[in-house]
């Protein structure tokens, strides 16, 4: 008989989500532990096993498993391990799939999390059908899973698809990874409070945002801000939807896709980041390119994505 | 029995060279003919009908042809139609590889001319047996042809793969597609040549430049002053190698290639070029991309990759 099922791991800096789902994409079993609370990987490896083996009987055993797919930030699919992921306690290259594998003896594969994003629309979300797209997730970062001919881009080294890092500002905002004017450095979550904090030291005008520490300033804030009307905060947005729409014009200009799936935290922000966005990609984009990619957001919930992308990648972890 | 050879036609602005090529890319038989002199399709058409029954004859008819395969300026791989190309002379959509088909009864494929350099640097080139890498035309504009996973990026239009236009300096130089800043405005031959009369007009240090017709100075002009020293010609090599350099390390991020290939009139500049783009390439890449993207030059005959290229594409076509 067939083996029914597939465990999905989407792997956060602070929790990891895991569950059991089927071939149509229904989460049989969920449950989920703290990442950040191991600083020894054993011991976060003790504390997975023991989630798996519960869910995992919960089905009817290991038999029922046809394979382990595993979304972790800085995941290479290619290698199977983790690689200087900054968000995670553990340092160095931790081959995560072979170190699961041993555990629950199972066949696991692995990539990053945008990637298992992108996977996940692909099969269950909005861009099911599509073979060209490409998912960009606005969170504490910005990742990307790109999607050509049917195929995730892995490149030659497993690496592709770090748009986050493009760099859109010559010289501009300091990035974590050590360079200048990084995309994410404009339009991740925590971009947006970057640029809240800078208008509000630069700019002298009123502002719901003044009330506020400024130091402690999220895009939560700003939204909230906006949604009253707030001159300054709708400017935040208009701000990080033009930098986005510029960057998503060239992304268009590299791989012609059929749409671009915005995914994550941001995206909660809806048309106060869209509409910009929509009119910054226009107005940049090249001509045979106009009025083709369309701008969608995620209907997945987003927790289930991630865990459901990973899933779908276990179907051919061997 | 197997048919055993190809044709390539490689079109471009000025002329139309087409030849037969057999399995293991040996160039059999090859003519030309004027593309410009023809502004008339109709016309343009029986001229190539002419020449290529004419090879076809002399390697035994076209029973011995499986197919052809055309690169041409805005080609587009899905239609087999020339959209709007602004360098020949027919305007609007031309559904040439139909238009082909029907004088010769042969099936054809086409593509632009980057994709089918691309194509040529896979099949017969320093990308044979690479996977990922990108191929950049550097010629009177700039063009590209990305290779993802083996497979030729098309999007899901047909027109990825535009790098040429990916807007390298926000609000800089009016590009012939009506937007400003596009890397081919700074990097193409005519863009050097641009720089050129901008540093003689805005600098007033000498330079063996200042000798020449501004309005007519050439990409080998400056050449030519480079290699005799002139600092003024030295630093026009420069600064073009820093804008493609930095545009390379943001095209990394996106396929994570295992080379990007140059081709095309401008490489003649060799290291002039190739040392200005490797240091400004290093100092822009994310740091889990560094030293693994090869930079390397065309090794092809640039007239016979052309049709190379186009003719490998011909053992696709139905």
């Amino acid at each position: 008989m067939e083996k029914p099922y597939v465990i999905g791991i989407d792997m956060g800096g602070t929790n990891t989500v895991f569950g059991v789902v089927d071939a149509r994409g229904n989460l049989i079993e969920c449950s989920s532990i703290k990442t950040a609370a191991h600083n020894d990987i054993k011991f976060y490896l003790n504390d997975l096993e023991n989630g798996l083996k519960t869910i995992i009987e919960k089905v009817g055993g290991s038999d029922k498993i046809k394979g382990i797919g595993v979304g972790a930030p800085n995941g290479n699919y290619f290698t199977g391990s983790i690689d200087f992921a900054p968000n995670l306690p553990w340092k160095g290259k931790i081959p995560l799939a072979k170190l699961i594998e041993e555990r629950v003896n199972i066949p696991v594969a692995l990539t990053n999390d945008a990637n298992a994003a992108a996977i996940g629309e692909m099969t269950y979300g909005v861009a099911r059908g599509m073979k060209d797209f490409i998912v960009i997730t606005l969170g504490t970062g910005v990742g990307s899973g790109i999607v050509v001919g049917g195929q995730l881009v892995y490149g030659h080294d497993g690496f592709a698809g770090e748009l986050g890092h493009m760099i859109v500002r010559r010289n501009g905002r300091i990035c974590g990874c050590g360079r200048q004017g990084c995309l994410e450095t404009y339009t991740s979550a925590t971009g947006v409070a970057r640029t809240a904090k800078e208008y509000l030291s630069i700019r002298s005008d009123q502002s719901l945002l003044r009330s506020l520490d400024i130091d402690n300033i999220t895009s939560k804030d700003v939204f909230d801000a906006a949604i009253q009307g707030d001159v300054m905060a709708l400017e935040i947005f208009e701000s990080t939807g033009q930098v986005l729409g510029e960057a998503f014009a060239d992304f268009v200009t590299f791989s012609s896709p059929e749409a671009i799936v915005l995914f994550g935290g941001l995206t909660k922000a809806g048309d106060l980041l869209m509409n910009p966005i929509k009119h910054h990609m226009d107005r940049n984009l090249l001509n045979i390119y106009k009025d083709k990619t369309k701008l969608l957001f995620s209907q997945l919930k987003e927790s289930d994505a991630a865990v459901l992308g990973a899933s779908a990648l276990g179907w051919e972890a061997k």
